[in-house]
């Protein structure tokens, strides 16, 4: 069995941290794939950097710090002040010491002429990650975000500015030409189950379906498609999604998420779409089933994992 | 008055802290300038490594290690490990994270379009070096050593293998089209002295009269030309310079490396030639002058700057 998952950053890996305990406790034979936001990545200090695939790796790796909530544990900065010293990189966006070496291996191979998907495929084999990271791209694509007067890369509005700027618009940079890494089709295509994990639905999950093919993959997909709405009791979970989610038009809610999303036999993404108890969701031609989202730890994570395969009729 | 000095690393930016020492106490309003080898730069992880700027960088600015003799004080090596781990760059080349700092931030700058010497300006803006800092190329040269079977770079032959492997040969890789930096030609033409530090004459002093155009700015210079000898009592200072010397013919001695450098007069180098008291030399078109070349702390190397100064009449 192969489960095909959608992924953003930090809560698409704990959704499949979840999955991937699942898996090993009842499914010990399923293959775990992870195709992952690109979105967000961008050259800063020379360097490649990855958010979204290396929050997956380390979150999988048991290398992320829980408490922070992001990057690696027994993280320094001693590089990062450096940079600053010259007035190189952005002084707001952090690069710790040993992400650092993670995005200097990246860009040592990218230099080196591998593509983004053969240079995850290098880093990831450092690390015990149990399941198969892939970019949804190897192109360089960037969300940019239109604020009053100009636009800005999406980390300076989202980390700099924690999203309190008044978005206007999402441009996604680079997607008219972006070409899907074959790995993501292949994931899509021969999955028995495909996962939309409770990510971002804008600039995550929004960002994968806007690399040219992948909705159509997804709409011809033999597996059915199931997604984990990212609101718990009308509220996102972390992050600001709520600030992207108003950008376009849509109000935070389980139901307006569903319908931006759409049912899957009208042109849309979803099969099932899993909803938290406290929460109310209605749309034809999608399954709704109310189930408790908060993934509190490992056995919660596991249990919505069990439940959104079930979704699935697994 | 202008003192210029070709230098190679970390022999050279003591000698050159020195001459800088002397300035300061004696003719403070003098400008100091620093042509320096870039024959050692390689590309590594990425990252565009200059260890001569970086030497002659850290110890005028006083962050250099002086009980390890190289690299920056208080250094830690979080990073190196990383990259050790993901197989990116040559686990007996280190990497210190402070360090690497420098090298990302270069790097970087140079990535977007800067020379090296325009980096090299930026990079030294930082620190409070009292002289200007020019490579003398912004060309990639590289020199390989040429050993039984094969060549690696030089920093493989003089870091891994610590200079022990028999080196037929030496090859500077890129000079043919290498252009010399027009601030090295200006620091050239306009010096009132040049001082040749006591680097390695093969691999360092070697590297820079290989640029083409440089020894022909060096003979038509209107300054002196005064060397300071890297062998103290027939043995080099630091470093294996012997074994570059073996390499292209060249005794261990004073007496040796001034013919070997040759006199200004007859298409060589020097005008004087500054030797250590316990050493022997004899060159027609040079002036020998002996003096203690011990640089023992701060004071005798003014003192050695001084004497080298007095060699050329001032």
């Amino acid at each position: 069995m192969i489960i095909t998952i959608l992924s953003g950053g930090v809560g698409g890996a704990r959704f499949a941290r979840g999955v991937r305990e699942h898996l090993r406790r009842e499914h010990p034979d399923a293959e775990l794939r992870i195709i992952v936001n690109t979105g967000d990545d961008m050259w800063l200090a020379g360097l490649r950097i990855t958010p979204d695939l290396d929050s997956v790796m380390y979150t999988l790796a048991g290398a992320n710090d829980e408490v922070r909530g992001w990057g690696r544990i027994g993280e320094s900065e001693r590089v990062s002040s450096e940079l600053n010293a010259y007035g190189v990189g952005w002084p707001w966006f952090t690069l710790g010491d040993l992400d650092l070496g993670t995005h200097i291996a990246r860009t040592s191979m990218l230099r080196d002429g591998l593509t983004l998907s053969e240079a995850t495929a290098r880093i990831q084999s450092r690390w015990d990650v149990g399941a198969t990271l892939i970019p949804v791209t190897d192109s360089e694509v960037e969300t940019h975000v239109v604020v009053e007067g100009g636009s800005m890369h999406f980390q300076e509005w989202w980390t700099r500015h924690r999203a309190t700027i008044p978005a206007l618009d999402f441009e996604q940079r680079g997607f008219e030409n972006a070409v899907a890494t074959n790995a993501a089709f292949d994931a899509i295509a021969q999955a028995d189950v495909i996962l939309v994990a409770p990510s971002n639905p804008v600039v995550s999950i929004g960002t994968i379906l806007g690399i040219p093919g992948i909705q159509t993959a997804l709409g011809a997909a033999a597996a059915p498609v199931v997604g984990v709405s990212p609101i718990i009791n009308g509220a996102v979970v972390r992050g600001m999604a709520d600030a992207c989610l108003t950008t376009i038009g849509v109000e935070t809610t389980a139901q307006a998420v569903a319908e931006h999303y759409g049912p899957r036999n009208n042109a849309g993404l979803l099969d099932a779409w899993l909803i938290d108890s406290g929460d109310e969701a209605a749309v034809a031609g999608i399954d709704i089933h109310r189930v408790p989202l908060w993934m509190s730890d490992l056995d919660t994570s596991a249990q919505l994992a069990k439940d959104a395969l079930r979704a699935a009729g697994i």
